[in-house]
């Protein structure tokens, strides 16, 4: 293999540790050159940092990535991507270079941005910038109230850290505020943030956009701030991340002072060294500026040695297995409930348990506002689950997200189970993401569902990523009243709705808010919305049967025979259903009644279950204080919903104002009847 | 009057100037008991904040709101409107008393938060929190654009300030960072906020989760801060109000100690002072605290003389009114395009012109991305409208939002119509609402589409306070490639389209581009969102009765006689239809083809219109790469569309892979053809 061979590294000799970091470089720029597509200048750039913190620092082993007390490495600039799959492939992860070859093209492990649970060793999935370094905040404070809860004197068996690599555009967005106010008032001393000041953003040198003193903004925070050091200089880059691990009271910002594309003779230090390949000709200029000559996707056999990191890998991890071990003989009930933590399974006890507890809400008949019902939900889950994590911004209680005993974790105190956010509703999001992706617990937060606008990127990331948080969004209609349209959803539900894999629920009474808890955290691998009402609920009557159905998401409440037709009803308009259906009685036009708390559940139902609760017979009209647009895919040929904004007033007299009224919606189901000739329909 | 008459008020004889502050305290707490809802805490705290501001140095005429070189005032904490209600009627804006008695209720002129338009002197609508203080960014910026434009020596018209009020609600925000460290880079001197450093939020006293050195963070960002000061002493606010105007080359943060519900014995500095009424024993023991002995909503005439602004605005603007006169005499066509921008109208030549400039690029036949068609319009616009005022969240050369000799907007330099946002997309959406608030300017600002996720609400404020401010949302599907699913859109259209009032496009080609862009600036009381395609797109072929019909946002781009189906496109997927199409003729399968380029134009069309377009006879597929969900709405029996999530690949293979083939969507609709029995179609 004399490609591989040492003789052909020419090394420089000015004592530089460049040749680990150069593998990097001379892996990011041509893969990136053959998919013809990728930013080379932030690997290339950030070389060095990635040099000083995988080959002295990082604890992990590449052989086993889920290895639960590794360190968590977050990549927030994650267009980056090329830099850790480099860094994966040469520690020793099942990438292999056949995958580095494939970047980004369909069905690759090396997708454009990095993305979890495709690629082994990827924490968590980045792009949307500011995320991942609010992710970070999410898994070291989960390693802090792990290691809290479960760490015993003599046994420290939760103790990782949490590193970020994060870019300036990082830096301009707005959550990362939020994220570095968070960590700084929690004091998470074990999350380290290397940032890759390089002057450099798409639109050119920052400054005229980006002149924050970010030293003193970290500072004001109640970050430790290291630096500005070299950040091409390895040995630097080492002693400023052995400062930050001296102090565990604050967390670290260590500024590394880069140059983007650095290698490159034409590009380094250039906005065009972000986001294009450097060609074949400047490739060739920097290999020989680097004295690199090993083919393409060849790196030279002592330096590959020297990156692999599975020895080291496998030693860490099993110094921890035996600490595990003692641990475990010691503590055996900890141990268990640890295990199932990390797991991500609940009690085996907890699907039955639930289920009769929803029965009992079903015979308890409560009038209670759905968020009520919420904090209800909670408490009894949290008496099961010790994982719950809640938390809310800063509308604990309008949100309803406590519960008896949480007690409230803060920073420099151990215990706690309800974090208040603060007036941080995206921040919030992109921490329980983190939460989740670290483990150990079922992270829920709740705001006003207005306000899911805020954090919705976040919501679709966790949906991207398949991880279990939950989003207790109250305020749910015009209901709300008084504080007028700002703060009154009106398209969120169905909007919501459209993002893929989450579920959403807005329940109509306590026994469906109940089972909409149940769903959510049963569903172990996408997250829910939960869409809760301000105002009280009447309990709705149900068979043992109708109350099974539910977890379908739609049912039929209320049948009647010969309907001629069905009105299908989310959330609060379930009563208001029911007495339109009252009022159609009296007139001799018999209507059945559909609960349809959640259209994402009852669209995964099978297609007889859908065909019969949608009826197969007359219109169909749907009502919801809400935008109507998306009713008509289940066949609805009327709603009563709102397609304009709010007003502000009590909200009852604004839910008649705008039409949510028996009399109306009997009207106008009233009308449809008479519209529709009775054809058989075929699908919904 | 004995109830308005001077010596029913105690006045405290220790020289402090609490009368006038007191009748804020007094109207607020009242107005919110008579609601019974509402927020009294921050505007009894904020009392001597607002005298300071609002008796002694406020640039305002109460019976001219529209005068538009006064002084903005923001209120960002919008939740104390009692406040600022209590002001505009004390300083003579038409507010009467009865609109105070009437807070909150259906109809009123004091909704629950403030609603510009809605109520005289309100100049932004508040709620959502960090948003106020980023519309206040957006109007210093506009101010600053404008003086440096059309003042001359010794002729200065444009010369007001901003200010603001803020919570540390709005300073948790992460939108506040974008505003606070854009406003610092931009040099905007004539913008001071006023910050009621309370100390509590809903959730309790705010060290616990928000531990920031405030002074620290803002002068970080190049801010001026001055405080903290304490902020019940009228003479110290004033004095720092002084300091603040004192110099122009950075924004200025006054840090105001203050209590929440200052004046009330038992809910002063507590949270439950935020966000319930008073109660009547409270309001008593307050009154009697304070000294307050008139009746609810009345107030002492000597204070209601020396509140009443309306003799000092008179002044204020008759001695601007002069200033006027005599540069419109010596500038009269600068003074004609001010008044012509301020006024929100364009060139009357605007509409014919832009017709034929649309028939034009019709004849050109070009095959470029939409994103570019796009850039070459803002060119031809800009050429008309030396009001755009462009930008991208640093995404200039992938959105393509700068033109031929724009220039770049600097801090401390005069001149440039392109802002550099950085990676700050809500900012940028929220600093728009702000210019297109203040008026002179048509704001334009580019991100990916995906990215619409993070300033969707500032977009959904745009909607609801009717502003134009456009959105050039590029890279609009999974056709952006190898980026993979963070950034490639898939719910997103859908999904703006649900925000009521927000004008949706999505352009099949350059032509239509045109149109789009000719729409967004002819609506000027709504926000447009203009979904452009990285990729190119093939010009479409139309006869001028189609190019002319692009305006109402749907048209038969391809009619067939007898045709058994109709295939409704959007985008890049138009192009697309029209293969299908073709192929659907070989198989003796005439559709017709519906370019719908925007539905929201479309839903605004006549039913004949939307009849002739959707057709009457056979099936209706539609085929767009994003969400499928709204098609039904338009009778759609079948959807060619996206309801997962996209993949890192070429864009070509992934579209191919995704089934956005012509052979896939012609087998779809041949489908369909057979599926249904050829009824009539009574609506859409």
């Amino acid at each position: 293999m004399a490609s591989t061979s040492h003789d052909r590294v020419v090394r420089p000799d000015n004592g530089q540790r460049w040749p680990l970091a150069n593998a990097l470089r001379a892996l990011s720029m041509h893969a990136v050159q053959q998919a013809n597509s990728g930013h080379p200048g932030a690997p290339m750039g950030m070389a060095e940092m990635a040099e000083a913190l995988w080959h002295r620092h990082l604890k992990h082993n590449p052989a086993h990535p889920q290895w639960w007390d590794r360190d968590r490495f977050v990549l927030s600039n994650g267009h980056a991507s090329m830099l850790l799959y480099a860094l994966l492939h040469l520690t020793g992860y099942a990438l292999p270079m056949d995958e580095l070859k494939r970047f980004r093209q369909r069905g690759s492990l090396t997708p454009g941005h990095p993305e979890v649970d495709h690629t082994p060793g990827v924490e968590t999935t980045t792009g949307p910038l500011g995320q991942g370094l609010t992710n970070a905040v999410g898994m070291a404070l989960a390693e802090k109230l792990l290691a809290d809860e479960f760490n015993r004197p003599g046994h420290t068996v939760v103790d990782h850290r949490t590193w970020v690599f994060l870019g300036d555009g990082c830096l301009m967005e707005g959550i990362s505020q939020e994220a570095i106010s968070l960590a700084g008032a929690w004091q998470l001393g074990k999350l380290v943030a290397l940032y890759d000041d390089n002057g450099i953003s798409i639109d050119g040198a920052v400054t005229p956009w980006f002149a924050d003193d970010t030293a003193g903004r970290f500072r004001a925070c109640g970050w430790q701030v290291i630096g500005p050091v070299d950040g091409h200089d390895v040995d630097a880059l080492d002693a400023a991340i052995h400062a930050a691990k001296a102090q565990n009271a604050q967390p670290t910002l260590i500024i590394c002072r880069t140059t983007i594309g650095k290698g490159s003779p034409a590009r380094e230090g250039t906005a065009k060294a972000h986001g294009e390949p450097l060609g074949e000709a400047e490739i060739a200029a920097t290999q020989a500026a680097l004295g690199w000559t090993a083919a393409p996707f060849e790196v030279p056999a002592d330096l590959a040695a020297e990156w692999d990191a599975r020895s080291r890998g496998a030693d860490a991890e099993g110094a921890w297995r035996s600490r595990w071990a003692a641990y475990r003989k010691l503590f055996p009930a900890e141990a268990a409930a640890l295990e199932r933590r990390m797991a991500g399974t609940l009690p085996a006890s907890f699907e039955a348990d639930w289920l009769s507890t929803v029965a009992q809400v079903q015979q308890r008949a409560q009038t209670v506002a759905s968020r009520k019902a919420s904090q209800l939900a909670i408490a009894e889950a949290a008496r099961r689950l010790p994982e719950l994590l809640g938390g809310s911004a800063d509308l604990t209680a309008s949100n309803l997200t406590d519960w008896p005993g949480c007690g409230a974790v803060r920073g420099g105190a151990p215990g706690g189970r309800h974090l208040n956010y603060g007036v941080r509703e995206f921040g919030m999001a992109a921490v329980m993401n983190g939460v989740a992706l670290h483990g150990g617990f079922i992270p829920f937060g709740g705001t006003f569902m207005t306000f899911s606008d805020y954090s919705r990127n976040a919501i679709r990331m966790a949906a991207l990523m398949n991880r279990r948080v939950i989003h207790v969004l109250t305020h749910d209609s015009i209901g709300l009243g008084e504080d007028g349209p700002t703060h009154q959803p009106v398209e969120h539900a169905a909007s919501l709705r459209l993002i893929p894999n989450l579920d959403v629920w807005r329940p109509g009474d306590a026994a469906e808010t109940f089972v909409a808890w149940g769903s959510a955290l049963q569903q172990a691998h996408r997250p829910t919305a939960l869409l809760l009402s301000r105002q009280n609920l009447p309990a709705l009557t149900r068979t043992p049967e109708q109350t099974a159905a539910i977890h379908r998401g739609g049912y039929v409440l209320s049948e009647r025979p010969q309907p001629l037709a069905t009105l299908i009803a989310t959330g609060s308009e379930v009563a208001l259903a029911l007495q339109a259906q009252a009022l159609l009685d009296a007139r001799g036009l018999p209507v059945r009644v559909v609960s349809m708390p959640s259209t994402t559940v009852f669209d995964r139902q099978d297609a007889a279950w859908r065909q019969s609760v949608l009826g197969r017979h007359g219109p169909r009209v749907a009502v919801e204080a809400g935008s109507s647009k998306l009713w008509a895919a289940y066949g609805c040929s009327a709603v009563l919903g709102l397609d304009r904004f709010g007003e502000s007033a009590p909200g009852p007299a604004l839910m008649q104002a705008l039409g949510f009224t028996p009399e109306h919606l009997a009207a106008l189901v009233a009308e449809e009847i008479g519209r529709e000739p009775q054809i058989e329909r075929s699908s919904n």
